[in-house]
């Protein structure tokens, strides 16, 4: 099939508003945010409903052409992106942008896949419900990108990542077939469940057009503190007496280095150090509770006596208002900006059992200080699903470019080491076009192959998102 | 090959303990608890350890043998029992009951298929920890049982099914290889997740030897209530109304119909009406938290103020103690047994939407009395999960024969009802071998057909417990 014919016919289905063909137009689909990946694409769709995705798809599947699915494009792997071939479809879902239905008594709220993860946030809390996914990117990632990475971020610790909070799913399937999956069940026991295998398959399996997403009661009391620990282990000891006591009203718990939070207060205005004195360790708690005035201060307070107590924790604050917790909260979430000012970040997000994060952490930094003397490292992350964020800056007073060169390396070393600790080298970013390669050395080959054997009896003809997952040559 | 060939070389492999061959002693593995189903069996195979389930299978595979995976037995659809020809192979998981670890700083514990459920219960308990999956069979249920039907409960509500409580399998394939997917990881995005198409596939797919599980927090206060309502309505409006105020404290909310009431205090000995005169309906709702001495009454008695206010409560009574509250749940949980005093029950396990409950039950009602006048239904079920237990007696007078005869066209009306509100025929019990043909009927072809290509990718020669979940001709 001719290119021009396969547009036209593209073109009849989602009409001129539907087609991006203009360079300049095009280039924001072309590459991601942080501009780490850029691709070429024969054209870009933006399809406004299913069925016109569907018929894409259809088009695409008969002329033998590749597509590669498109949400916010903030991902870190670059899965959204196409290769450089120039001979792939950029299919972009960011038209499907309605909230289909929100059921108060199925606590259910329906949604397209191009709705902005923030709309969706703002959509539950004016139904008095809360949607607790949370990361970063809220601001522009997409429910359907969200669902195809699967994402975690702050919160998964109380309400799980994003396949937690999925009941239902719509899907066109890599032949244009749509499967109406979109059910609002809490049980379901009639078969497989197939919408597990699209959550996370990052677009290689089909295309999530919508989904049936959980809704949780709203809370109304908040308490925040910032203490200051003397080791990893002594944070993990931390979380394990806080959730005895709190259970689920603890819904934060992000650990952070010292490194991180200097790198915090050189370079992100208006920070400054709430406690005295440089600690080795830090961590950040919320307890959330839907129960208005509940005395979580008291409960937090009565947590951390008994840590002072043990030795588990050497200082403490706890916010008094909502400005104190947002300003602590600041100090966590500046951390990727600010060492983008130190050079390049060479980022890793990990994860192992909770167990093992200080022999992890131990092993880890001494294997690098070894190899790379001087490196800095800027472990942070979501300490209570094991998810650390272990990245690398150059050494003090070092060029970019040798530290640049040594990429490759230290991701050995870290890899290496999560793998001995029974970890994941991806624990919420996905593989994209970025990790397949690591994923398929460090995996189990008999999980691997399952993996493309799924891959092969879904998408026969291996047009969707090809590149992506699986290492090449390994679809 | 030889069946004599084969029992040689199975008994090299798990020895004399491990083979059950005396008619007598096969009759418990030929049938289930409830004596609903019966088969035979070429032989009964009991492994001791992960490799010897991994070389029967094998033996199995080579020799062209199907094979019935089955735990405690107390399935109600038949998926473990073995059919009539008497030349398929039970392997029962019976004999692998190690709990091999319990991390309590990850929160994990990892057992064995064999462990019986309880026995899980008690090992979380004497941890300091909760695991909450619950149900009726819990004191002979097998961890693998519960994983192969996903199974649910009462607990579902707070904690999700047995699916959402899992971080980690391990799998022995159809062809003999084990998949070491034993992880215990709250995040790992390196690919399509493997556990959630074995979980609920009923042993059709591999067969689960462990599993890493979710630990909780153990909960020290308790508040139970016993609640009349006018209507399935003033339910759904109460269970949204306590969930907005209590979230996760709400670990319970059963509601049963007068008439399920009423066959418990007919037929179970020393239970009694906590309230005067008759109700059209009654929730029983249950508040944890793990906080000691939590004021869990005054949070139950500040919902139920306001639901007296709006009239979805008639009457209340919160129990004083543990006692009470053991003699409210034993309403709840004596209903299935009662029922049996009254003729045959036609048990339906079906689910909806939460909001569409009350519609559900209306048009269902009135559609099984017009149809077959004077049928008594005993409805009931895990109100915050949407899943009803439907369940159908004979009219009062009646003979059992005629009743019974009607069975297909019972079901027939509900399960048309359930499918018109977008639910599942199936909500914790699985398909087995009793709803392979409704589920076929009822489901959508398209998710039928990408369940056969997963079956086929992953159990190519069909040797894994064939007959059940699928519909015949159609695996």
């Amino acid at each position: 099939m001719a290119w021009e014919t396969l547009i036209q016919s593209v073109e009849q289905v989602v009409g001129a508003a539907g087609l991006v063909r203009d360079p300049e137009l095009m280039h924001s689909y072309l590459t991601d945010w942080r501009n780490a990946y850029q691709g070429r694409a024969a054209l870009v769709v933006r399809p406004a409903t299913t069925e016109e995705v569907a018929a894409v798809v259809r088009l695409c599947h008969d002329a033998g052409v590749a597509l590669v699915p498109q949400g916010g494009n903030t991902g870190l792997c670059g899965g959204s992106i196409p290769d450089s071939s120039g001979r792939q479809v950029v299919l972009s879902l960011t038209r499907m942008k309605r909230i289909r239905e929100i059921d108060l008594a199925n606590e259910t709220i329906t949604v397209e896949a191009g709705v902005i993860l923030r709309q969706l946030q703002e959509a539950a809390s004016q139904a008095g419900r809360l949607f607790p996914l949370s990361l970063g990117a809220e601001g522009s990632c997409t429910v359907g990108g969200n669902l195809a990475t699967n994402a975690g971020g702050t919160a998964v610790l109380r309400y799980g990542n994003m396949r937690e909070l999925t009941l239902g799913l719509e899907v066109v399937l890599p032949d244009g077939r749509v499967w109406h999956g979109l059910r609002g069940l809490r049980k379901d026991n009639t078969g497989y469940d197939l919408k597990h295998l699209f959550i996370g398959s990052e677009g290689t399996l089909g295309i999530i057009t919508a989904a049936v997403l959980k809704l949780f009661p709203a809370t109304h009391s908040t308490a925040t503190a910032w203490v200051a620990l003397p080791t990893p282990q002594a944070a993990v000891d931390l979380i394990g007496h806080v959730r005895s006591l709190c259970a689920d009203r603890l819904t934060g718990f992000e650990m952070m280095s010292r490194q991180s939070l200097e790198f915090v207060l050189d370079h992100v205005a208006g920070c400054s150090d709430p406690l005295q004195g440089p600690h080795p360790w830090y961590a950040l708690i919320e307890l959330r509770d839907t129960v208005p005035d509940a005395p979580l201060d008291l409960l937090l307070e009565s947590g951390l006596g008994h840590a002072f107590e043990t030795g588990w924790v050497i200082d403490a604050v706890i916010a008094s208002n909502q400005t104190q917790a947002a300003a602590l909260w600041a100090l966590r979430e500046g951390i990727s900006e600010a060492q983008n000012h130190e050079g390049p970040s060479l980022k890793h997000d990990i994860s192992v059992p909770v167990s093992q994060i200080p022999a992890f952490i131990e092993r880890t930094d001494s294997a690098l200080q070894q190899a790379f003397p001087g490196v800095r490292i800027v472990s942070y992350g979501h300490m209570g699903d094991g998810n650390l964020h272990y990245n690398i800056s150059k050494p003090l007073g070092h060029a970019d470019a040798p530290f640049k060169a040594q990429e490759q390396a230290i991701m050995q070393v870290i890899y290496q080491m999560t793998s001995a600790f029974n970890g994941s080298i991806s624990a919420e970013h996905g593989l994209g076009q970025a990790k397949p390669d690591a994923a398929a050395h460090f995996k189990d080959p008999l999980e691997i192959e399952l993996m493309r054997a799924i891959k092969r009896t879904l998408d026969p003809t291996g047009l969707m998102n090809p590149g992506k997952v699986f290492a090449t040559g390994l679809e």
